[in-house]
């Protein structure tokens, strides 16, 4: 990659208070940015530090880094939010009312702007490692970059210097077109290889250029706990013998994980799995420190992203030598990452955790009493609705045991009982694959639920059954069953 | 069609109930049948009319006539069931416990079958307007029958003389590999044909061949109501202006509705529709007299779909001129006419109906008070989520006017916030796109909720207020808001 230069051909350069200027009050930024890396910096920065009275939407890829969740947040800058956030500013503006926040499946949210039908699409943020006239090429994620360059009638390019150039061999960029006329994503394997590390662009559109080298802000995975362990253990057996009964295993096993330290956790352990001679491949939303670990230890065959969603470490790691992991690991844009029919023809095993499930195995992934938001569904309900098998992996319990996960009604619904193939917690596995739903609590209470939860999800049944149905449920005490 | 015979080769033929009494008396039963046309008859009902003690498992494309869902259940012959139904004593079953049934998506259900994830795949039993030793011409629904008939261990077909050859000339069969191999479907547009009408099969499964005359049991579809009217007019009325604002209806607008009477009326509707010079093209799930209407008419264009669903006077219309509705009328295996990538690919408009809606955009399809199943999501989640618009139509009020389908929060979700567009009644359209839940809380009670129940709404919502959040619940009196 030593060829490549950081630029090319005579681009318009300013300092970021001078592209912030120029920015409408009311704009809406499309930003570069997934998994917490690749998200522009500079110029959001220099936005929050100037005393305009601005009104911005913000429409990342998924989620980005303080620069934007925290500065502009504390400067009242943003008053509208799509479709992720992982930083606790943003997520109290959000519960509060102060930030109109919608939640998007990432596989559509290039469709959402592309059609209009979230928001204007005027101005392109993005991080690049090199820029030309007509081209960039992405730093740590791709995201919803090529979608954003695209539609955007202005485009800022954010020139990091920090990031290596060597990223340039990760990026597969494709863009697909529009309905009616949009073809299949001509990919037919998870490693394939179907376009370059450019995003070109309408060279028009381009009306900045900041150079920055400000580092990305890395992940903090913490360490397994024994609880992440166990599951990690059930997660595995289960796997192995649905990989030996399934016929659609037969050379290989496609997995994905979430986004997180349990997802990161439940990912290292996957290097024990006994697959027979199959090889095991991931085709996911990011790229974490787990993965590598694999991919060092020769077990993981090849893996697709949008994000490398890395630690301090990972990134030293990866950086050390990107050629190398290039050869195994390829980025997309977040609508072939997560596109349904990939993920469908792929025949994925997605592993998504949540905050609770109920009994009919409806979860809830993202509020708290149904009320207060977390982060987001993220790629969530992409993986399991269009996985060939679908888990939803938790603790049985949180709040040091004081919370049960299983719960008779999820006061929010996330993924459906139509979605959720399976649940696994440390305590078990729970099949629900052609189960009624009486026949799914009976297995969620037997093999996920915590023991210390197991006689009064016992009562709510029995409450809920003598009112029959084919979902029983007592409205009364379906939110007012653990006194 | 004159040249085609019912039948050919030396065929396996036998009386229903020498065929019936072959099946194990535990079997799983895969039938042809969906939108309640095109089911088998002959061979149900010599199971229903033995004095076996069965125990079946009966898994069809999608609804079925009352020789399987009245007679079989009558005769306590049903354990389990998938993955739909629309018969009161199918429902009574579920609902007290009695029957074992899962509802599934349509688009995946080939897939449930495939993997070995919901059932055996003993027994295919599929209706025929022909059949030779290795191949059959499905009758009025295609559903899931080129599924069944490749999964099935044995084949018993059902040639129905009553159903009209001619009906070959719809049928479009295809059938998708299997991942990780499984290649996109390779249809370029919704009217395009990419197979021919005839199911192959391998002859050693093929174990009996049973003559029938059975009708289909035809449709009933009521008379539009004047709410029906309402709800179509403030519909076409959104879908005008949709239209000309969005980049994707250049040349055409596809179209998606709900099964049922009001699907119906609202199809019809769309007669009227001002939609400039772009053809009207329905890509949906089943035909109903309202698409009929429109192509005799000359304002649509084509139609694709699973299921001829007609009424009686109908069925005749289309029989007396098959051949000229077969240029215009395609039928697809379900996973084609549902599948999320070509609802993605074409840009379909979806518009289905519902039980009820909450404030935050969540839909209720299919349980009564959370617990009592009416029939089933059938596709509607396939068109709802994959959709580049998706619309839930409904009445404000139901039980003449004595229920409010407008809530805080549904007791049952099918379909998530992130799913649903746009929601209209006979009151208004509440335009969801870019919303924050707060927003489209507002939206719901202003323009969709029926007058009488908006001071009620907005008391739930001051309540949920106080207690914050991103979408404010006040969980007390979530469900006991309308006092």
């Amino acid at each position: 990659m030593s060829h490549l230069s950081r630029t090319e051909g005579d681009l318009p350069t300013v300092d970021a208070a001078t592209a912030a200027v120029r920015i409408a009050a009311d704009a809406t930024l499309l930003t570069s940015g997934f998994g917490s890396v690749g998200y522009p910096k500079a110029v959001p920065l220099a936005l929050a530090d100037s005393d305009r009275d601005l009104a911005l939407t913000v429409v990342s890829g998924g989620s980005v880094g303080e620069e934007i969740d925290v500065a502009l947040v504390e400067a009242d800058a943003i008053a509208r939010r799509f479709p992720y956030q992982a930083r606790p500013q943003v997520r109290d503006a959000l519960n509060d009312g102060r930030i109109a926040f919608a939640d998007r499946h990432i596989s559509t949210l290039a469709d959402d702007v592309g059609f209009g039908d979230l928001a204007e699409a005027d101005v392109a943020v993005v991080e690049a490692v090199a820029v030309g006239e007509d081209w960039l090429i992405p730093s740590t994620s791709l995201g919803h970059t090529p979608a954003w360059v695209d539609h955007a009638d202005e485009l800022i390019v954010e020139l990091n210097r920090s990031q290596p150039l060597d990223l340039a061999a990760f990026h597969d960029v494709y863009r697909p077109g529009l309905p009616p006329d949009r073809d299949p994503v001509p990919l037919s394997s998870p490693g394939e290889r179907i376009g370059g590390s450019r995003i070109e662009f309408d060279p028009d559109s381009l009306t900045a250029v900041v150079e920055t080298d400000h580092r990305d802000e890395p992940y903090e995975f913490r360490d397994p706990t024994e609880t992440d362990r166990a599951i990690a253990d059930n997660l595995r057996a289960f796997l192995e013998t649905e990989v030996e009964r399934s016929p659609i295993h037969g050379d290989s096993v496609r997995l994905q994980f979430g986004v997180g330290s349990l997802g990161n956790a439940l990912m290292s352990a996957f290097g024990d799995a006994d697959f027979g001679d199959r090889d095991l491949i991931y085709y996911g939303e990011v790229i974490q420190d787990g993965l590598l670990d694999l991919l060092d230890a020769g077990q993981l065959k090849c893996a697709s992203a949008t994000s490398l969603a890395l630690s301090a470490e990972g990134q030293d790691r990866l950086f050390a030598d990107a050629d190398r992991y290039a050869e195994d690991v390829v980025l997309r844009p977040a609508d072939v990452s997560n596109s349904p029919a990939l993920i469908d023809r792929f025949g994925v095993i997605a592993v998504n955790s949540a905050l609770e499930v109920d009994l009919y195995g409806h979860t809830n992934s993202t509020h708290v009493d149904g009320s207060i938001a977390l982060n987001g569904i993220g790629g969530s309900a992409d993986f399991t609705r269009n996985a060939a098998l679908s888990v939803i992996a938790l603790p049985s319990t949180a709040a040091s045991g004081d919370v049960s996960r299983i719960v008779p009604m999820v006061p929010h619904v996330d993924h459906t009982e139509h979605d959720v193939d399976a649940v696994v917690t440390e305590r078990g596995v729970a099949d629900l694959r052609g189960t009624s739903p009486r026949e799914r609590a009976r297995l969620l209470v037997d093999e996920c639920a915590h023991p210390d939860y197991g006689d009064r999800l016992e009562s709510y049944l029995d409450r809920a059954l003598t009112g029959g149905g084919h979902e029983p449920h007592d409205l009364d005490t379906a939110f007012f069953w653990d006194g």
